[in-house]
């Protein structure tokens, strides 16, 4: 296992490329800008969706599942939605292939199965789910609707990166339809805290949550609430975001519900999604030039069990101690394997599990056996220790729960250190050049400032943080009047 | 809850239809031929998949994703594969839409953003997963690979039915490949063997394991091992196929293997999928005039509890009786509702939950409450009995039990009396007509038999039964010779 990884400080963009591939979390395919995700980074996504799942149904929502396709009439009732998202569209426009009568073999598309209207691939679902919705409602008494789909999308970047950005990707998206305002905005707050839960304490990335600007909101929205994570080399990157709809895809889609005096109203709606790109976040948050770093809860395998010995005699002894300690674990629902193959080296199988980020890994030995011991080693910090075969099931146990706990608060440390308060666009440029991280900077509100601010540096305002201190200031680009700092970065 | 079901003597396509919308399964959707999976239909399906999947992974099985679009190059490699699905393919050939100069507010497709090649919507996956294979394997030592998808395919598909045949639908295929042809015909044994117990053990619908002939197997495929169900009209419907490949996409990718001696060889193949269309044959196996009904293990609610009151006084005892009951229920893991609404007197429940297929009803009046009981009624048969509290939580589990074998039994007693010899064309025909169900028959192996057989009486060959005796004979068309009897039906 030659891993010859590039390191983070040599070329973080490549580090990540080259881990993605190398841990078989995911690769390139033969379709422009579309990624297979391999076993290895599904079985960590399954992961998150089985916990997402629970949480979302634990919220009182349930799934449905709505077509892949949206017509383009349906497609552009919402207008801003619509405007939003056609410089992207997979569209189809034909329904067959016939033979080619130049190229024995070949196939080419049928002009005469050209579609009456074309079909968009869904680039997120609103159209297609309020047109249905249209039906479902007819008074309060139907309301309110908490649906969440699970499906894959295509948006047609041009420039895409494994998990950040592709041009197909796997998500799930909220759709939820409300009588009154007030409690579809409780809906929207509520599922970032659920993002925010999941995102902080499944995964142990610290978020910071926060409104979008209005530049930065999801085409049809009237409010977009988001959780921000810093990556380690100083980037942000948006890990979920919850959208107070407003009666926007009610009314283009004409969708009122009778309320309790009989009185016909436009319904109110939600709409909130997460998708692979955790993954990417994942990798970025916590990973080291060795290789993947996983938090206990998202290992597919938590403990990598090695085998060193010369002799078969050895195996033999090794083996029996080991399937009374898988027994033990598994019993806890800790997964294990172990990792026999003959036809690999110990040194070989350590860096494969390094590279693969298996949070501990026991190796045992003759010496071992004759001690009652088992060599421990954790993957965040790679330190080893000795512990005896009396208190391993529990030594492994409060390692994995204290892992996930430790690589939270390192992340979080990091992050800490990295939102610096400005005061004036010299200090802005500079710190954002030299250190990166959020800049916490007062802005004066206007979308002009922001776009200026993004043309000189790159950085967008990645959120207004719910929690943001009132506190009287001027803008660093305008000097104009501001009441508030406002998180700036660079971000993914 | 007027349900205003048409019979299925009167109608039973009706019937089905009505069905599947009445019960809040699916519903056509705006786009042509796509459908809606509604939240209690989709419950169904997570069911399936999560028993599916266990089965899957147990047996060493792994999941991933591939992309949702094949370019054509690609797509046309496997020449007969290509072929089987070229008239049926979704097909993008642009990238963006635009405003339309001549209609403000109104998108077009954007000429400009035409694809340097087309990208087809997956009918299925075989082209796109053999292409990555080829980077995957080098040595025998990477075989096998096993894996397995979960996905949306599009099969332009003219004559649509709710989950029986829909433009989109949701599957999942595993895509396996081995060093040696026994392990492939190996591997496409065990999962037609892993979906009869599914669809037998778990779905209780009994099927009958078998080959397709030529004409009717998988397009690229050597072999289709099929499981074949019989509906309650006497035509079957497909479930499931495990597809041998032999060495076809190996060669058409060019994915060989270096073996033990490091000579090259080409991989064998085999691929296996099972669809939302398990959701009809569900729906037409087990469900009647009432509604739909569902075996206990695939009912989102398998207990539903109805109150009985005139007062509120009367009300609270019940629901204390009740909390009682569903937490006892609960810890067994059985799934309970209670229909406490007050805007619905019982009797539209009973019929709501009827139609819905609930396993089993509970009603709680007053009366039982007085007497320590409650009357507990069975979906299947319609039959009701008053139960002691003392007991009513064992008589729950064993009813659930009982009902899933019940309905398997129930099933293969209809189809083992609609298996008919026949050993004449005229019988053959008549008992098509009257009867229906599989027709059991000598057949001379041709394919052009098989196709004027189908011409005249619209009945196919579903398979040659796996267990089919050795018995010399006479095709019952052409009077050849013929040494097995093989499965003729209609077919959905």
């Amino acid at each position: 296992m030659s891993k010859n990884l590039t390191t983070r400080s040599d070329d973080y963009s490549k580090w990540y490329n080259e881990l993605v591939v190398k841990a078989d979390l995911a690769e390139n395919s033969g379709v422009r800008g579309c990624m297979v995700i391999k076993p290895y980074g599904y079985a960590i996504w399954e992961k998150m969706q089985a916990e997402l799942d629970r949480m979302f149904k634990e919220t009182g929502h349930s799934n449905a599942y709505f077509p892949l396709f949206v017509p383009k009439s349906m497609f552009e009732a919402e207008e801003k939605n619509a405007e939003g998202f056609a410089k992207e569209c997979a569209i189809v426009t034909h329904y067959r292939l016939k033979n080619d009568p130049d190229k024995d073999g070949k196939l080419m598309v049928d002009p005469n199965a050209k579609l009456e209207e074309e079909l968009i691939v869904r680039p997120t679902s609103e159209a297609i789910i309020w047109s249905t919705y249209k039906n479902w409602v007819q008074s309060y008494r139907d309301l309110p609707l908490l649906i969440n789909q699970w499906a894959n999308v295509v948006r047609w970047e041009m420039r895409t990166r494994l998990f950040l950005r592709t041009a197909e990707f796997l998500w799930q998206e909220g759709h939820t339809a409300h009588a009154t305002k007030a409690e579809a905005i409780e809906e929207s707050e509520k599922m970032m805290n659920v993002y925010a839960d999941f995102v902080e304490n499944f995964m142990a990335i610290p978020v910071i949550k926060g409104l979008k600007t209005e530049s930065e909101r999801f085409a049809g929205a009237e409010e977009t609430y988001c959780i921000e994570a810093l990556m380690q080399d100083g980037k942000a990157l948006q890990a979920g975001t919850s959208h107070f709809l407003g009666q926007n895809f009610a009314k283009a889609f004409d969708v009122k519900f009778a309320n309790v005096e009989g009185k016909l109203e436009h319904v109110w709606g939600t709409s909130w999604g997460v998708s692979t790109r955790l993954m990417g976040a994942l990798v970025m948050t916590h990973s080291d030039d060795q290789g993947l770093v996983l938090p206990p809860n998202l290992a597919p395998i938590q403990v990598v069990i090695v085998p060193i010995y010369k002799s078969d005699e050895q195996l033999t002894e090794i083996t029996t101690a080991v399937n009374e300690l898988t027994a033990q674990l598994r019993k806890l629902r800790i997964s294990v394997k172990y990792d026999d193959r003959t036809t690999q080296k110990p040194g070989f199988k350590f860096a494969e599990w390094e590279l693969k980020g298996v949070p501990v890994r026991v190796a045992v030995g003759p010496k071992d056996i004759e001690n009652g011991t088992f060599e421990v080693a954790r993957r965040d910090t790679l330190t080893k220790e000795v512990v005896s075969k009396d208190n391993i099931v529990n030594h492994i146990g409060d390692l994995l729960e204290r892992m996930q706990v430790d690589l939270f608060n390192k992340a979080m440390q990091y992050r800490e250190s990295h939102i610096t308060e400005v005061n004036s666009f010299e200090e802005f440029k500079s710190v954002l050049e030299t250190k990166g991280g959020f800049i916490s900077a007062h802005w004066d509100g206007t979308a002009a400032t922001e776009e200026k601010i993004k043309d000189l540096t790159k950085a967008t305002i990645r959120c207004v943080p719910l929690d943001q201190k009132k506190e009287e200031g001027v803008c660093v680009f305008s000097g104009a009047k501001s009441s508030g700092r406002v998180l700036f970065a660079k971000a993914y």
